[in-house]
């Protein structure tokens, strides 16, 4: 197949163009490079020294013989080129993670709010048009994220995209299926849930075939195809708007750092390896929706763990100290949350767990690089509002931890 | 109070600056006249003549010895400039009709998709998101459209804006409160469900407070205050992209052109005369949520009636005849609708309906108008799709009409 890769140069990205080649497939790479410079916009960078793409695209080709072609476009700001290289190229699939995707930088300041509200819905509104317009008839693929939902709802267990509600008519009560409510917590969660909007839209009215992955945060940094080769090396972020929080964890204790658990920690979340996330997009790929059909959504994670659990595993595993500073979002202190994930199980997804060795394959890395790392970018400082800026300034345990860094 | 209209410049947004502005109201618009750009692009005009915003200031001046103030602005891209004019004139409310707003031509080519999505999204973000930035607690009054809930529904009846639902959880059943799903049949419309989901993210995260007006089909062009002078008088669109279907049949009345009903006319709408629409904002800007409340959602509409049913009347009323045409969008054929509008009717709304002489006055300023008509622009001709887009254009009935007008 011909998979054009929106966000190649990205976190999940990069290695999905690897698999995706190293399965044989005719890999484009396409993405405007805008996560390079907001790392230098933050003053921050990957912990993993990270080549230019058109250096890692030679690495993988000396290494491989395969090719991955790179092609720098902007989605949300340039559709003409964007219709041109689509028609020109006419991949059978495209997968795209083209988006500004962390909340904390979404939330940052609100020229940082209307940046990714910007980006993120006319790349792929852009996308959509460009495809219809074209005629090209691609199974598209796009990652959203289970934080559409919100987290403090009542605790059901999230299905895979849809709910069944029964609607007062006057001949009585009829069933009718909708998109699973979103109540989503921050801009970037919210630019996931107008997405979904337009998923469906273009899904009924031109027949687009859609797979929408809505999945969990994503941790470790090797894949099978990164670990060939020194240059080939997936991006590992740390700092405290890019970082999530597992792989933050990894990295604090591999630095000495302490373990900075928000509020109490109460928060429940859904993760997934980065080597499954690569397994379930070739996954979703092979299943494709047919013209008419509904927008497919998985949720594409394995497994759920309460942010204080984490540090605690994570503590006794490596002796590391657990700090509770005050939480700069806005969001429930506690949540349960359960999650099917029926659908990828079925496809065959046999998931890596937290067991599994691959924790301390993380702390290797992050101490390999240590050296990289500037302590005064890994608190988390982007609050949700003006007066959660003030309370998180003021609290006496950050203070204490910024003036240690 | 101090009220900004954004999109004042409008249809429904000028007679609602006459209105606010005669009650005593200090009023400011701003536009960045798109509108009026549009109808260059499209080579149509308003039928009636309508003044540059400068002059119609003027005239109410001179007229009442009040001011209206006018400021040019693109809310979409000139966020900065935004900013900086809520800050000087920090309204106590603000009322939002700044969208482009037809779903014709959201729908015309891949190119007027993307500036709808553009336009309407950023507008709408960029206001939010200066206002949490400012600090102004203005009630935001913003125009939806009962479209989002798409027409091929089950028939329930659409309730003002909430739906509760029953989730299955581990403990039971447990009943939640949701945003009335939506499915939007343009893209126009789907920009109003979008907004939606900005509404709700702000309401939720900085406590604005927001109020939603899922509006009707708009019909009639003069109020009270536009009937004072000449000069006053409003904008009236007669041509396929951005008439509606009411006013459309009331000036293909007055031309002698046939009334063209789209298939077998079945669908049914909401509609709303122009003085009752200024009305119900006056109404809602006197009912302001509190911080933290919900996004407040009324259903602005006074009547529902099946197309066929309005051109019967019209053509019964005036003696035109009917042609029938095919559907240039995709949309179910017949549907029933039902609207729940209790909440303006308990405010004191006592609707205008359609069988008051208001329709005669309509047809009316047509005849006055009717050198003013391009005849070439009165069909409808934006298909939703290229097949659609295919059988529009030949229909024998279709090209009759285009031979003959
Ligand atoms: N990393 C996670 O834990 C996680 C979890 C859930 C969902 N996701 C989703 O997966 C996708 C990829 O995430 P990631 O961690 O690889 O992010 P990333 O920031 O590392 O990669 C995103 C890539 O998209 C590119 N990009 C952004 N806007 C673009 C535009 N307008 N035109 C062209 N390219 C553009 C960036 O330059 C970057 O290379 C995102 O959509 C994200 O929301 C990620
Ligand atoms: N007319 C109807 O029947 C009807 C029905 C339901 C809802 N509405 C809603 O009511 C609102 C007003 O409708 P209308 O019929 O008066 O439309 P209109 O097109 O006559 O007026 C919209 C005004 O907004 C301005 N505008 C658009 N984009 C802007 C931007 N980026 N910055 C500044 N100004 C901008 C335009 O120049 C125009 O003057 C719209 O939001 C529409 O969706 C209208």
């Amino acid at each position: 197949m011909r998979i054009a890769v929106l966000g190649g140069d990205g976190f999940v990205g990069w290695p999905t163009a690897l698999h995706l080649s190293n399965l044989g497939h005719d890999v484009h790479i396409v993405d405007n490079l805008s996560r390079r410079w907001i790392d230098t916009e933050l003053g921050v960078q990957s912990l993993t020294p990270m080549d230019s793409i058109q250096e890692r695209c030679r690495i993988w080709h000396q290494e491989t013989g395969r090719r991955i072609h790179f092609h720098l476009l902007n989605l949300a700001t340039e559709y003409e080129r964007l219709k041109v290289w689509l028609a020109e190229e006419r991949p059978d699939a495209v997968i795209h993670f083209a988006e500004q995707r962390a909340a904390p930088y979404s939330m940052k300041t609100d020229r940082h709010k209307v940046y990714t509200v910007n980006n993120n819905t006319n790349a792929t509104h852009n996308l959509l048009a460009a495809l219809v317009e074209t005629g090209i008839d691609a199974h598209l693929v796009h990652l959203g994220t289970m934080g559409v939902y919100g987290y403090s709802s009542v605790g059901a267990p999230i299905p895979e995209g849809y709910l069944d509600v029964d609607i007062d008519t006057p001949t009585g009560k009829k069933s009718q299926q909708i998109l699973y409510p979103t109540r989503p917590g921050s801009v970037y969660h919210m630019t996931k849930s107008l997405d979904q909007i337009l998923f469906q839209f273009y899904a009924q009215n031109d027949g687009l075939r859609i797979t929408d992955l809505h999945q969990g945060i994503v941790w470790g940094t090797h894949t099978d195809q990164t670990r060939r080769h020194e240059q080939l090396i997936n991006r590992f972020d740390y700092d405290g708007d890019y970082g999530t929080v597992l792989n933050r964890f990894l990295i604090q204790a591999a630095i000495g750092y302490p373990l900075t658990v928000h509020g109490t920690g109460g928060q429940t979340r859904a993760f997934i390896h980065i080597q499954d996330s690569v397994r379930c997009i070739e996954l979703a790929l092979k299943d494709a929706p047919q013209a008419g059909e509904r927008v497919r959504i998985f949720n594409q994670m394995t497994e759920t763990h309460r942010v204080r659990d984490l540090a605690e595993m994570i503590a006794k595993l490596t002796g590391s100290d657990i700090a509770n500073l005050p939480n700069p979002r806005k969001e429930a202190a506690e949540n349960d949350l359960i999650v099917n994930n029926d659908q990828f199980i079925a496809l065959g997804l046999q998931p890596i767990t937290l067991a599994e060795g691959l924790l301390s394959e993380v702390v290797d890395v992050a101490k390999k690089y240590a050296h990289r790392i500037d302590r005064s970018r890994v608190p988390a400082v982007s609050a949700w509002t003006k007066d959660i800026a003030q309370r998180v300034e003021h609290d006496p345990e950050g203070k204490r931890l910024r003036s240690v860094s």
